[in-house]
């Protein structure tokens, strides 16, 4: 039993090394030099209640995160929040099926196709077809999908895995969209306007890099859309963390505060965190180059409304291509010490992995030096 | 627009005022008279990553919730964990949507039917259903439940609603057992002996009181079992709050502290609760005998193990019956301002309610006050 035991968490061990490669740890570093400012005090008899505010809609959603997500929204310019609703979730993977959930119907007589155009997040097929749901089936790559019927399709923006801006594909009448803007966010990408969709999902953890709080958000047009949602919540979780949505609105209150004239240059919380990618992006590019076998996708700058200048995109992970002669790239790479995610989980080629920009200082400065040594 | 959204928010508030009644704000006052004690204080660099003990096969357990967890179950002496793993989830609804996806095959020729004896927890039936899935499929009343093929028992012993003590009903070979233990604490009933079952539930919601946390614990026998758990909550919502987490252990730390001998006998946490629990069962005792229309379950004492005498169960909800002629007792009691959940989302008579013993002191004394003014 004790071996059997051990084999599975040996198992374990290694999948979730690959899958959870996109660890925002590079985020520590930042909220270390802030010091005590996003500290809070959490006395033991807070939160005997399921209720945060029994008159919203959502009822679960701390009044004062409600409040920090819509004024950061708006010192970024990164999305309408006027006329929406916010539903919270355990991080953006819940509300991705809270999404299906609202968007379906019980009594179609076909589950919904969910597409999305490949390369796409990883965990979309297996998180959508983990139950057999009737009412959503995983339908594969958007830009072959032809089945008739209703569809939802997933548009990620900026790209989980490949970094680039995406609209729609599919364009049917009555197809249903659901975007997911983690990485819509001035460290990442250019913001050139403030989305307006229906659906819009973000999260804490690309953010602001605190994914062990497990907050993510939902700006919802459709006051039906989001009571369907808050009622899949209540089935699935009863409700939200409060001690992490405590947080989440301190945090974001401090990003907010950090962007405004009063703080130091030094304090922006998305001017440091875009210097710090900008370097990453660099030496990546310098590494890549001087092992000559692999390619990185090449981005055209954007005017960054909220930067006031033009940038090329400086995504959460690299999106890296083996060229020449090597079929599967992430056992190449493995072979030298350097774990990633295979292509083929995104519905595209072994030739690609995608690896996190997000790790700690020292864990990415081993990556780009270890990669920069392999020769073919 | 606006009209239509405020309709929705009424709506809601009526249905979450029903649904929730079971809101345990009654241990805000033993929180509160124990100070400090449970205070966190959670620095803003925390918890940037997804893991919290990446050896573990619970990766995203918290090592010093697990540590708490197991002290405390000595301490109580209501669960066996030696030979168990321990995953945690967002409250045990999450755990119990966990268990049916581990039970579960997914080349299965049919679904597993999913029982319980009724009057079971109304959320079983909802949370089952709720995304058509392929894999179970709800099957109603255990002690009904006639058809061949797999099934999956849910046995919630003391019984949400009626406060019994429960075993498995349908006993065929094969049968698959769901122990929700969620009420298996001193201040409720007597614990006659460690419960050793193949996946227990517990959550802090009715052991603390801590609601709002959405912490809960599953203790489980098979370590596959435990792996596909852990691969749900990695697919549903990758992991469950840290900062919930640590303060969960903190606060199940106190608790087990409270029960030593070096505690003072009023702080004694399960003790305290108890007292509460006795006082107002005398209470709805008296008051349901001065109106003389309404019946409550009558229990037979048992031997508790953890304060060395006899007591009868003083359950978290009252299963109040109203006799004679009024055959919906929610409408009844709804006339006379008195909000309960109806025996049919239990799977009975509507003759029967569900009503919460764990409000605050002010909302279960006008409680007692308006059932005791009751005549026909």
């Amino acid at each position: 039993m004790l071996v059997r035991w051990r084999k599975i968490v040996r198992e374990q061990v290694l999948f979730v090394r690959v899958f959870f490669i996109g660890d925002p740890t590079m985020y520590e570093r930042y909220w270390q030099e802030m010091g005590d400012k996003t500290t809070v005090v959490i006395p033991g008899w807070q939160f005997t209640s399921y209720f945060s505010d029994a008159g919203n809609l959502c009822w679960f959603l701390e009044p004062e995160l409600a409040k920090e997500i819509s004024r950061l929204h708006k010192v970024v310019g990164n999305a309408i929040t006027e006329g929406r609703l916010t539903v919270v979730g355990t991080g953006s993977s819940q509300l991705f099926l809270t999404a299906l959930y609202a968007f379906t119907e019980n009594d179609a007589s076909e589950p919904f196709s969910v597409v999305s155009a490949a390369p796409y997040y990883s965990s979309y097929p297996a998180a959508t077809d983990c139950l057999k749901s009737g009412l959503y089936k995983w339908g594969g790559d958007a830009r072959n999908f032809t089945k008739t019927g209703p569809y939802i399709e997933l548009v990620t923006s900026p790209n989980n895995p490949d970094g680039f801006v995406r609209q729609s594909v599919v364009n049917r009448s009555g197809g249903i969209l659901v975007h997911d803007l983690a990485y819509y966010w001035p460290q990442y990408t250019p913001i050139t306007s403030a989305a307006d969709y229906e659906l819009m999902l973000f999260t804490l953890s690309k953010s602001t890099g605190h994914a062990g709080m497990r907050i993510g958000w939902a700006l919802v047009k459709d006051p039906s859309i989001a009571k369907k949602m808050v009622k899949y919540i209540e089935l699935s979780t009863i409700g939200v963390s409060k001690d992490s949505q405590l947080r989440a609105a301190k945090v974001l209150k401090v990003v907010s505060d950090s962007c405004g004239t009063a703080a130091r240059p030094r304090e922006n919380f998305f001017a440091y965190c875009h210097l710090l990618m900008a370097e990453r992006w660099k030496l990546l590019r310098e590494a890549v180059k001087q092992s000559g076998i692999f390619s990185l996708p090449e981005f055209e700058p954007g005017f960054c409304n909220f930067f006031q200048r033009l940038f090329e995109p400086l995504p959460a992970f690299a999106w890296l291509k083996c060229e020449g002669s090597v079929e599967d790239c992430e056992s190449f790479l493995k072979s030298h010490n350097i774990w990633t995610r295979s292509g083929r989980h995104f519905g595209v080629s072994p030739s690609y992995v995608r690896v996190s920009m997000l790790d700690r200082d020292r864990t990415f400065g081993c990556f780009v030096k270890r990669l920069s040594q392999i020769h073919l």
